[in-house]
């Protein structure tokens, strides 16, 4: 689909979008943007091109396109933020609570989207998909991409529906970094921007741990330099004790007490030493749970890239310092951060609010009482309501 | 040699300890205790004899044998605590400057004895030892083994020394944990106990970055069910990868920061993405250094036993109450956090000191100004030598 057509056929834009799981039935969309001659220019310089682009939408665009609330996901998530594709579906989209009529972001009024990003293996363009010069998927020859990236081809999306300014571009985690990076690449294009548990770069303890999870990858035997397809098996062990070593930084020591303490599996077994299954605290089992579950959604060359894209997100460096990179801005700011995340930890998101007050810029920020560590902006759905809620009706 | 034997010739033990090196040379000593007919009882209810154990001395003992101080390891200490083989080493004891004439444990004050843990790989019985039973290494045949049974074999040490009362035992982290359970098991036979970066239990958090170590150890093909020395390899990614995380825990988010921050070690390569060698940031190049470094000193199997004995390690639990544990012994007590130490918080120093107060022990507390996490107890020499000497002299 070209630009024009899509352009031609925005007005329609609207998938109806209810509180009843029969009206909260969404469909899976896709669009083609960029091409062999007309390529995406990275921003290590390589060319990508054409980019497949998977994303959902919520509500009705209005007929001035001023209505849309763009939604960047985090690391692991993917397009589907909402509802369900039948009624048989066990689970609904990763923020479904958080959208809908009245919800946090209301449906009734605002046209939402969301779309997995650029190296992602949900349905964009990322190191699972054929490289149309090889004829085959791109593996590690899928070229470095970064949050820069990301955010290019979104706006392309974007542009692709004939949307020129958002209303509000929303994320936690990388997601708030997106947001970060839309503010810089497009100031005048988005009126609010609500980044949160996020910062302005990765921390060097979080770097630590990226690099661990990726060493795991690399030493799956089956990883194969990337090339796992070709093999029976992906190289399951080295992912998912990546995803268990990461799991660990998105909970807070208070949370895994809470939930787990030092409970054993089963009080009768003291003295079990199972190697091979070693479930005797609660916390392992759970752990290895998360690790093989993860396995069964996710792709082990795209979480190389996605963690690298993170690793290297410097919004300061990239645009000649954080007052560069955000002072051209018009949009309003809800800045939010979590009183026990120690991955993005709050001083992260106060040095970005004084960044902003000092060039004046509208925002808020809430520093929100949570247990739950870096994972409450997807669990603690009324607080997070309650705040988006009033920051966007204060612009009303 | 027989505890008797042991006993008659103990009044001659001298390792004499100077400044320099030529006086700080020092020989790996070894003792078999207990025998196929009396072996120990394991708190599993295993028995396991003979065993092998290494240990060294700086000083001399007194002729009353009332001046030894037994120092405890951490999880990958050994006994080599302080001074060198060979005028040629390179390297020194892992607390050599603390060690010596003068220094925070004096030796020219004390006997100073530190031996490797049941279960370790530098010299005491373990599972790379051979089994008399089958005439192979233990492997994963070797009994669980937990803090209890560590101390045992120490005391039982002592016990061959001819020593009855320890002037002191000290240690940090899992050597901590050993002196909680040296105060629990012999309550009279030590003057002062020094508790540094410790507990009486490790927290969740800490067992969820142990699960993650293990089963990266378990995940490696080498790793062969434990059986590995039949192999031409050892499981050495799996290895590399729990120090590497492990290495994370040690330190710090500001020593991270402080000592790497973002910093590429190429800063004109920005756009690397050299997969299988990922030393772009230079806290990634030293992770990997540490976790390569470690499988050339480390056993496998003695990790996977050593962290789980400190995963099990709850005095509370064992000893029916901290109360009950702590309060038989008339020894004094320092206990030492570190402020940025999130592997062992202060917050678990501050409920032991709360336990010891309340059952009336002299209990010195210190939470020491440290940007060196959980790896200050060996890095802050200085700091820590002024408060063990302050806290051994008010004693005389």
């Amino acid at each position: 689909m070209s630009t024009d057509q899509a352009r031609s056929s925005s007005k329609t834009i609207s998938t109806p979008f209810g509180s009843t799981d029969a009206e909260r039935l969404v469909v899976a969309q896709s669009t083609e943007l960029f091409s062999t001659s007309q390529p995406l220019i990275l921003a290590s310089g390589e060319k990508l091109g054409p980019i497949q682009v998977a994303y959902e939408t919520y509500g009705t665009l209005s007929e001035e396109k001023d209505n849309a609330i763009f939604i960047c996901h985090a690391l692991t998530g993917d397009a589907h933020a909402a509802g369900k594709y039948s009624l048989e579906d066990s689970k609904a989209g990763w923020w479904d609570e958080f959208i809908g009529p009245g919800r946090g972001i209301d449906t009734d009024k605002y046209f939402v989207i969301c779309a997995n990003v650029l190296g992602g293996c949900t349905g964009t363009t990322g190191p699972t998909s054929i490289s149309p010069q090889t004829g085959k998927r791109y593996g590690l020859e899928f070229p470095f991409i970064t949050v820069e990236d990301m955010v290019r081809v979104h706006r392309a999306l974007m542009a692709n529906l004939g949307i020129e300014t958002l209303a509000a571009v929303i994320g936690g985690s990388l997601g708030g970094m997106q947001v970060l990076e839309w503010v810089a690449q497009a100031p005048d294009n988005l009126q609010n921007a609500i980044v949160l548990a996020s910062a302005a770069q990765l921390s060097a303890q979080g770097i630590a741990f990226n690099t661990v999870g990726r060493r795991a990858i690399y030493a799956d035997p089956n990883f194969n330099d990337g090339e796992y397809h070709q093999n029976d098996e992906v190289p399951k062990y080295g992912l998912a004790l990546a995803r268990m070593i990461a799991h660990i930084t998105y909970l807070s020591e208070s949370s895994i007490e809470m939930k787990f303490g030092r409970k054993l599996q089963d009080e009768s077994d003291e003295f079990a030493f199972e190697l091979q299954q070693e479930t005797e605290f609660q916390i392992e089992s759970y752990l290895h749970y998360q690790g093989n579950r993860f396995v069964e959604r996710f792709d082990a060359n795209s979480y190389l890239y996605l963690t690298r894209a993170m690793d290297y997100f410097d919004l300061a460096a990239r645009y000649d310092g954080l007052d560069a990179a955000l002072k051209k801005t018009s949009a309003r700011f809800l800045i939010a951060s979590y009183t026990t995340d120690w991955l993005f930890a709050s001083a992260q998101s106060r040095e970005l609010v004084s960044t902003l007050i000092s060039n004046d810029k509208h925002v808020s920020f809430c520093e929100l009482e949570s247990p739950f560590g870096h994972d409450a902006f997807l669990l603690e759905i009324d607080q997070l309501t309650q705040i988006v809620r009033a920051f966007l009706q204060a612009e009303d």
